[in-house]
């Protein structure tokens, strides 16, 4: 990746453990989705940071009905991004965000909630990735048995997201978004 | 709300339009559930930058199969938390986050898919009140139909989190955190 890849406010990665400062508001208008990487992977203090941040985000009832698994072995990569169509690129890591159905068990509500948390930890990583000068997208379309099995998951174990994360190989395309008066309303739609 | 309420990176409200640095990690490891505020009203300048921010979150497909109706008249916001038992204070902010079922109707993944996107616009607008110095929490105990006729929903938006936003009366306290290794596993689980 060269320097004109990265914004004022995404560091080079090896800067990642640094205390510089990255703006709040410049990392949240600059994620957007990275679906193809250079072939640097992701060190452990890297990925230690990207988990802090994952796991601050909000929980229902604190109940954190979570549970992640972080794959950076190419083998174990490939063979999941066999069953995950919406994986384009080969990511150096690849975040398997899930849902716990353990946590919870007699609130019939959970599993609708706690998806949502998983989603908010999911927005937490990419978030984090970004200012890292790392990206990723959130990935939906895969096959829930395959990656159950290849990552080991038990049955109160459920994926929802499947998330790869890497250095981008090419300058992110901002997408074109609709207009926020067809999405948003004061006081009543 | 006094000053030692406020972090480094969490400005006065009225700093808000500034270009102050909000540091992006602090703002992430800072945000707590907040479910108490003061009386004071939020501005447009403040709503336009939460707005902004929620808008910014991933969309799959890029769909964008959202809506979202911010409520600030007191009455309004009073009727809509009557049915909404996790609002426990009076926000000046009632921002009511749906799923709009209009945007990809042929696509049967889409409502499960896009209540994810719908959270992490709210965690996007949840960060972002905190990097201002104010606080919410997204609510999901809530009765959906008095929500969508207090708020004019036609019948393929759903609503699927209240978030009450506003400045915290109080110190917000860090809930306890279950241990890293209990939620997160690397390779494999």
């Amino acid at each position: 990746m060269t320097t004109e890849h990265r914004t004022a406010n995404a560091p080079a990665p090896h800067a990642s453990g640094s205390r510089q400062a990255h703006d709040f508001f410049a990392v949240l208008a600059g994620r957007t989705a990275t679906r193809r990487f250079t072939g640097e992977p992701i060190d452990d203090a890297t990925l230690d940071r990207l988990v802090t941040a994952m796991l601050a985000a909000p929980s229902a009832s604190n109940k954190q009905a979570w549970a992640f698994v972080a794959v950076r072995d190419p083998a174990r990569v490939r063979r999941i991004r066999a069953f995950a169509p919406g994986v384009i690129g080969v990511p150096p890591l690849l975040l398997v965000a899930c849902f716990d159905g353990s946590r919870a068990p007699d609130d019939q509500r959970m599993p609708e909630v706690g998806v949502l948390c998983v989603a908010m930890a999911v927005q937490n990583l990419l978030l984090a990735a970004h200012a890292l000068g790392l990206g990723g997208c959130p990935v939906s379309s895969f096959l829930a048995e395959p990656v159950r099995r290849l990552t080991g998951l038990p049955e109160h174990i459920t994926p929802v997201l499947v998330v790869p994360i890497g250095h981008p190989d090419r300058e992110p395309q901002r997408s074109v978004r609709r207009d926020d008066s067809e999405v948003v309303r004061y006081e009543r739609w």
